[in-house]
């Protein structure tokens, strides 16, 4: 063999969501990167649902976007539609959504990465980790690189998995098992062993995929038109908003109905998932059809969105109806669906199994615990979705660049960023089938609003390298107008005289008993920063995303205020750090359980331990005395 | 299961460039038409070079849209640059040439396909034909349908088979193996098993493909930079002139050198075919880099020109330089290049081995001779290229239609199109490797322009039922005004007046004897029809295309009718028909040889029968006095 060893500082596995944001952390930080993939003409490739963002997930990609990610720009040259969810609720659960010409997005990313300075993408199967014996810091191997199937050695300072659904994975349409990644790609089947050979403990978790119709063969008139909004938000915070103001898409709601869920019934029993063909866990809150229908035998109905694919394809996917049922389930089940009576399948509908990592084996950075240089993200680390694994990837990249280069790594904790929810529930739950984000994880939530990420996060964006000096001044700029003007309109009186009678009566608001502030005004339900213009003569112009943080800070300053308070107790118990190298038979009397998950996720502080589960209060009491004794013991010997 | 039986007339399997213009064709003509594809995203793809057209290719390509095919249709649309070769030579060797864009030229044929009427499009493995027993006609059989892999049956009168590299395909680079298609797609693994029980027989064939380079790591100053057309000539005869004039992208031209070729012959026993891995039969006349190196050990040099694979990728194709060496080599070896120093490789070279058609199974309209209704096309008839592979499906595709409606086949010869030397030579010769057109293997090249294929196989496309009357119309008129226009030059004298001779003399001519036609002096190579415009002062003014059939008309007359002697001649023996159910013992002096080689191909006329290799013309004087007294006696009889 001819001796060329191609040197890097990062190898990235994977060209995925997860993948795309390691490796253009990494090179962005100035790491000579490279990024593997199967397929170079499938880069950041959505294999299920055609949209970014939505629930939670939203959230994601403005924090992503905050710390200086790729997918919200990303989305932003490419969607089709764009939609604020929730706006009837508070702005807590807002959550921006957007449907994606999937060829599109992809094009952009690559040609993204392509552009991108240190960055080289490579077309080939990682089929080993290669690692060397290292003792220090708790580690016990540290990676030195790559074998590709080829035979190619290729070395680097630190490995970001970034696998997605495609290692050892297979597609399962009933009856017919087909070896393969998702779309019919190619899998990677070389790589679990490798990592098995390493002591990293891997399991089989399952996803699925509705069918793509023909949309030639839905009639749409039975169905109901969804819009996009009018003026669109873009997603990402660098996005010039006159640029995303554009003909939009339209997508279209059906449901279910009795005789689906009964041919469904009929036909579980050649569900391989019901026949026990599938060994992989799936995500609960996101169940194929068959579950919905097994789960809620008294739902008359379930909801149906029929979305387009992309401009560049008249496929649509059927949103709400994944399922890996027979092909000839699957064309009786859609042909029930009022608008699709007549629908042709494309590609059928599928369940997806593959492999992925075990909980409790990551670091709080998404470092594989005993092996130095080794980063993981994205599905691999047990997750679902696009959105959460470019978060993780961004986060590992971001991480696996800092120990590279000597700096501190980049921490976010819960009540910084759902990253940080994420990320701590990856490292300290067992999860036991797909994670999804959800609002509903996240405790501090009136805190980790979408339209705030960047006062959350740019910040860090900025300290770690990935946001430049003019992006952080333009942020610095905005909180210093937020704060003025949440000041000026405390300290602005308006006196209960007859003139603001007649505006407080015309707006169908109860008179001023008192001189009253203009913020105390806008927090009455009636009054809006925009309705009180008449009487607040004072005021300059402000931009759209400064006046919205105005007034949520204002209305909301109580709630706000209360959950500040919470964080400032859940950042005490972050602080207690727990050794490294602590052995759980020292603390005395700790439950088995207890002691048993402590050794399993060794958390690094006791924020951290009281969250794994099977670890109670008491338990924690337990180790914080432990601690309290160990430090005076060791400030004793000082 | 279920009971969803669907019905189709034709059922097209694989969608690359044969099966497109078949699914095309057989929609187009009124039949409910489903092509199945393993990748519905890759449509049309093209896994190997970046361009349209070429050498002979070019011709297809022409003769494909005169016949009303898509494929100079979707070129027009997608070409990044465009080139008409040979311009120095006879207008018989002139092709045109376009480099595509492959993702828009996928997206695009994607797009035509998708608002095909009678048209659906399916991604599926098909792994069974299925058929039933059928003797008539000189039929064994008679297809049914198809089974695809989740287990559904699809019924049809008729399928063609357009698998292209796909069955049972396995990529080779070096030592390394991977069983898949081209560029990481599933391959097809069943089908080949069920045509074998069907009684076909297969053979394996290989081909290959050099890498795909970062297009940033490449210095262009060391290559020469190779511009396109101005202005453009387009393919389709239907498409405005006006709309391919646009911005062209560049290729560039370097070399190999001895350094190269020492590289490759120190590691030549690392190629998997000199190594014997491989079992397949590449292609002659596309060699790999080390084919070329150790089969002229006396070129100090090959071309390799650098082309871009679209706008949407930097990855550059480094034509002349396939290969499936081990990685490790390609480096050492695509390094030694001038510009290519410092290249980083995306993808590998690889050579890639599938199951195809062994020679004699195919009627004269692509027909397996024993099956009804099953037609082939494509790589799967032992061709390559993208251009033979179009214009298979698109005649494959009309004659399965002919034969449902009902029609008479359609039939191209040998004297009548690139198409026709194309089908007889897959259909009467051996073919030990992957045949591909060239323009040396037609007889009658002088007739068989690009320039004309429009006047000569319009009608035929007009006759089956795919150019409209419209367009056909527009042709007559055409070849009216060519005819009009050379009576008139050949009508049209000029004296030997002093006038004349002043204008001779300005032209570097010798002055005339006599009384000259304008069409005399078109002939003289001092002018062509525009030069003699000033002396012309008659003329209308008329379409380029027409000039130009005017000039060659007028110029090459003597050559013309040459070989349309010859081509009387050829159809004679065309003419000349053997029943189907001849039996070859009965032909009493036929030598051995030739009686195998007649017994395997069964042609279907003495003229194919003269083609046969191993048929000599002493058999075929044989055959034409049995013939001769078949029919005497048949007469007698009546």
């Amino acid at each position: 063999m001819i001796d060329i060893r191609e040197k890097y500082d990062v190898i990235v596995i994977g060209a995925g969501h997860a993948g795309c944001e390691a490796a253009l952390a990494c090179s962005r930080l100035g790491l000579n990167t490279i990024v593997f993939t199967m397929s170079a003409d499938n880069i950041a490739f959505m294999p299920c649902n055609p949209h970014i963002g939505g629930s939670s997930k939203g959230h994601l990609v403005r924090e992503i976007d905050a710390l200086g990610g790729e997918m919200g720009k990303n989305i932003d040259k490419t969607f089709l539609q764009s939609k604020m969810l929730n706006t009837s609720k508070g702005p807590a659960v807002h959550s921006l959504r957007c449907q994606a010409d999937k060829m599109e997005y992809s094009k952009e990313m690559r040609k993204v990465l392509e552009a991108q300075d240190n960055l080289t993408i490579k077309q080939a199967e990682v089929s080993e980790i290669l690692f060397e014996d290292y003792n220090d810091d708790g580690y016990k191997k540290i990676i030195t690189g790559v074998k590709i199937f080829s035979g190619m050695i290729y070395e680097a300072k630190a490995v970001i998995l970034c696998t997605g659904t495609y290692l050892k994975s297979r597609c399962l349409t009933g009856e017919s098992i087909t070896y393969s990644g998702p779309n019919g790609l190619l899998p990677s089947n070389y790589l679990s062993e490798s990592l098995i050979n390493a002591g990293i403990l891997l399991r089989r978790f399952k996803t699925g995929t509705p069918a793509r119709m023909d949309g030639r063969t839905i009639d749409y008139s039975k169905m109901s038109e969804q819009f996009g909004d009018d003026p669109v938000v873009p997603f990402s915070f660098d996005t010039d908003a006159a640029d995303v103001q554009k003909p939009q898409v339209s997508c279209w709601l059906t449901y279910t109905n009795e005789k689906t869920h009964e041919i469904i019934r009929n036909n579980i029993d050649r569900s391989p998932i019901y026949a026990g063909i599938i060994e992989g866990i799936g995500p609960r809150y996101c169940p194929s059809i068959e579950d919905k229908v097994v789960k809620f035998p008294d739902h008359e109905r379930h909801q149906v969105f029929v979305e387009p694919e992309g401009t560049y394809t008249n496929e649509m996917y059927i949103d709400g109806m994944s399922s890996s049922l027979p092909e000839d389930v699957q064309l009786a089940m859609y042909r029930t669906v009022p608008g699709l009576e007549n629908c042709k399948i494309v590609k059928n509908a599928y369940a997806i199994e593959y492999d992925c990592l075990c909980p409790g084996q990551l670091s709080p950075y998404l470092e594989i615990k005993e092996i130095k240089g080794l980063f993981s993200a994205g599905q691999f680390n047990g997750s679902s979705g696009y959105e959460e694994a470019a978060a993780q990837g961004l986060y590992a990249g971001i991480n696996a660049s800092m120990q590279i280069l000597g700096k501190p790594y980049l921490n976010i904790d819960r009540s910084e960023g759902y990253i940080g929810v994420l990320v701590d529930d990856l490292v300290t739950k067992e999860n036991l089938e797909p994670y999804r984000m959800m609002t509903s994880r996240a405790e501090y939530r009136l805190l980790l609003r979408q339209d705030n990420a960047d006062i959350r996060l740019r910040k860090k964006g900025y300290e770690v390298g990935l946001i430049d000096l003019e992006r952080y001044d333009k942020l610095l700029s905005k909180i210093e107008a937020i704060d003025n003007e949440v000041k000026r309109l405390k300290n602005t009186v308006v006196g209960a005289n007859s003139k603001m009678q007649a505006f407080m009566e015309k707006n169908g608001s109860s008179p001023l008993k008192t001189a009253t502030s203009l913020a105390e005004l806008i927090c009455r339900p009636e009054f809006s920063y925009e309705t009180i213009a008449e009487i607040d003569t004072d005021r300059k112009e402000l931009p759209s995303d400064v006046i919205e943080q105005v007034e949520i800070t204002i209305r909301y300053e109580g709630y706000i205020n209360r959950q500040e308070r919470q964080v400032e107790q859940f950042k005490k118990l972050e602080k207690k750090l727990i050794p490294v190298d602590i052995d759980y038979n020292d603390v005395g009397s700790l439950r088995l359980e207890a002691r048993q998950k402590l050794e399993k996720f060794r958390p690094t502080n006791i924020g951290q331990a009281s969250r794994i589960g099977g670890v109670n209060p008491a338990d924690i009491s337990v180790l914080l005395i432990y601690l309290d004794s160990l430090y005076r013991g060791n400030k004793d010997e000082n």
